[in-house]
């Protein structure tokens, strides 16, 4: 294919921006929050709208239902014959993450607004807008551009979008195996990751796996008054508070038995390598106003968030919490665990030892409930595959600046999913920023990140079809 | 006075109690929630209602604006000098707990209801029920029938109902000092304490004092994503698990320093005395389903819940609670924190000591905010005081049980304030059964504790006009 070819798909992108833009904000106005049962329809509702918009791209595309939210497919047909045998995979998710606290919000989070900042940045505004509508979106208006100007893609594109990655993706291994023929391709695409910086694209090689958990502390059958049952009767809240501060030693080591099998130490080349890329850890932490490093001792902040395993308490409550006070000790308490895993850390191994921890410190009149919510293991990607060297071609050109190959310190499941289930290799390659404050309020995607997304995928889709 | 005087009031108040229920039951209706500025309203109509029932049974009665909720203050004019001087002030408070887990009710806890239960007991379910409301008409209907049958009471009465016990009571202090030369009485009375057991009466001469905080850790400036901050950036929860695990050591005592400071070891007679109750440790735990007691280890049930002070977390919460998950890293944590307190505490100074502890574990990048809620010593009366006995001679006369001295783990700081802003000594006579639920779900009060407390305040009355 000539150069040309794709620069009529550029020309398409950037013309077709504004409609571009109309289409993200329908998909960004669907409240489908994965992990709330109360938005059930919401999800099936997004769902249904991708199938509509793939079709009417001439996709064939259908929402498969599942015991949670549906999962869409959608395929080309013809053009993998005609176009030399290359063909990829599309990961997204279309589900969100919850939105409260609601008041921190500027606005309605299902009401997408495209706002200008003080610096001059363009940004689209939403629930989603990064995490992973917007990213999405890159992927399938790059395939819209394609087929409005050459009636096909370059290669075959199976697209895969599911609606529970925000709530465990329980239902998702099950689905690719029972679908393994259908969805196996040469190479996995997704767009789901941060660049490096502003500017400078990046493809994540390295991810981390993860393993969550829920515990439930239940002490008397009752709320109890502090001031006559206080000290004689176990107060969950000091209990699960034992329990939570037990996890992590003076060093920020965790402390969990057997937690850091299978972690090897970085290699030196790697170690070198990312101290090479300049990571300023004070700019890191001041962006959200901290500036002490918290975590394992001894260790960088880009080794902890990319390379070492974590622990962190994502939710705990017990007892009176509303305005005022309320001398109560509480029947139960309870709080979301989720840990970071790396290297060959075993998820289910990691989950066992954990409830073994808990265990050992709930007393004998108490007892503990647990709830599993996802369990991943970290993955790695073998750089040297030409697909990744392609990739990374297509998008040095489109951003006029060396992609990165990076490690990442948030968990995709699925990359390893696809891995074990089809045999897989992915290539990571989003645009979104650390700013975007993606599962906080004011979530946001750059408007840059959006359009020139869009030109990446158009460009890595011709790369790909290339020998 | 001759005992026919009292048998004629003993008699109405037999014959009457269906109307007394229906005047409890408009009283419990009223959704007086102190603590949440919701139902300011409420608590205002509440103290309404309270002035115009007093009225409608000749009290000079009326509601008196703070910057809280009203305080009513109610008395007979006349009696005093016709009955020979002795006189009395009651306390009482009208304001109730908030309700919630709302759930477990099995019924609105704002629509009483009476009950026979499994047993044949008849219980008056709802919210107040037995804190404080039945506890505060059982006086008020003694009241009414000597009102009704001879026009007057036996000694001249003063009511003070406030609406803020539940709440910290910041307002009452002063109320009390400014209106001393009124409320001043020879005795107080206060009806907001338990029986020993179902039938055997008892008044409380020691009971636990209070210090409330609230603890608000502030770490980054929003919520984070766990996968990309997790490790690096401090987590509140962490920060809050540690402090709250670290205030108490492995044998149960609490750790803050000098916290024990001004606690003598009990008294050998006391503890001889105690000991005597046959206090049944199993049956206490057993009630709500626990076994283990927990707290200082070595020292008995009761010796923990009557005379020493304690450390509870009677509320926590940071980060996602929601059903679900969600890997977040929250900006804040919070905790709602008791002290009891014995003896000689300060609660200004256990307040101090709990804020260094805690500022010594706040990360240098985070900080950290105070909420203050309530503050009160313990207290202990002189038992050899003649209103002690003549009170006693009365509950044992209407129990047929003898009545017993007791202490006590609840803290009534009012108690302590009619000590020092008005040098009175305080009979506290309550018929609330530990299996009450007060502050919990379905709270009861049982008919007999209505009814026979009605009759034991006449009784009382009338003791107290004895010479």
């Amino acid at each position: 294919m000539s150069t040309n070819t794709l620069d009529q798909v550029l020309a398409r992108i950037d013309s077709d921006l504004e409609a571009s833009l109309e289409r993200l904000f329908a998909l960004l106005r669907i409240r489908s929050i994965s992990t709330d049962p109360a938005y059930a329809d919401d999800c099936r509702s997004c769902a249904d709208w991708l199938v509509q918009d793939l079709r009417s791209i001439g996709f064939e595309a259908a929402a498969h239902g599942t015991p949670g939210h549906p999962i869409v497919v959608a395929r080309t047909a013809g053009e993998t014959t005609s176009q030399g045998g290359t063909s990829a995979l599309f990961y997204g998710h279309y589900d969100v993450q919850p939105v409260d606290p609601l008041e921190y919000w500027e606005h309605d989070p299902f009401d997408p607004r495209l706002e200008t900042r003080p610096d001059g940045r363009r940004v689209i505004r939403a629930r989603g807008a990064s995490d992973d509508k917007g990213q999405v979106m890159t992927f399938i208006e790059a395939c819209r551009a394609w087929k409005v100007i050459h009636g096909n893609l370059p290669i075959a594109v199976t697209l895969l979008i599911e609606g529970e990655e925000e709530s465990g993706g329980a239902n998702l291994p099950a689905f690719l195996r029972q679908h393994a023929s259908e969805l196996k391709a040469d190479i996995g695409l997704i767009c789901d990751t941060n660049m490096w910086a502003p500017g400078i694209p990046a493809i994540q090689t390295m991810l981390r796996g993860l393993c969550g958990e829920e515990v439930i502390i239940h002490a008397a059958d009752r709320d109890l008054h502090s001031g006559f049952y206080g000290s004689a009767a176990a107060n969950p809240n000091h209990i699960l508070a034992r329990i939570l501060a037990d996890l992590h030693d003076a060093e920020g080591r965790v402390t969990l038995p057997g937690f850091y099998d299978g972690v090897p130490e970085l290699p030196e080349t790697l170690r070198q390598q990312w101290e090479s890329l300049g990571f300023d850890t004070a700019a890191f932490l001041g962006a959200v106003e901290l500036s002490a490093p918290a975590g394992e001792k001894g260790r960088s902040v880009l080794e902890m968030v990319w390379s070492r395993p974590t622990c962190e308490v994502n939710g705990m409550g017990g007892g009176y919490q509303g305005a005022g006070f309320k001398t109560v000790i509480p029947a139960t308490a309870s709080a979301k665990v989720s840990f970071r895993l790396v290297f060959d850390q075993d998820p289910h191994a990691v989950r066992q030892a954990f409830r073994d921890f808990v265990r050992a410190r709930i007393p004998a009149d108490c007892r503990v409930e647990f709830l599993e919510h996802g369990a991943g293991r970290a993955i790695r990607f073998p750089i040297d595959d030409p697909a990744f060297a392609k990739a990374r071609e297509a998008l040095t050109a489109e951003w006029g600046q060396p992609a990165v190959f990076i490690g990442g310190g948030g968990s995709i499941p699925v990359t390893h999913e696809l891995k074990q289930a089809l045999g897989m290799d992915v290539v990571l390659a989003g645009f979104a920023l650390e700013d975007d404050r993606i599962h906080s309020p004011n979530e946001k995607y750059d408007l840059e990140s959006f359009h020139r997304g869009t030109r990446s995928w158009a460009r890595i889709l011709h790369a790909l079809a290339t020998r």
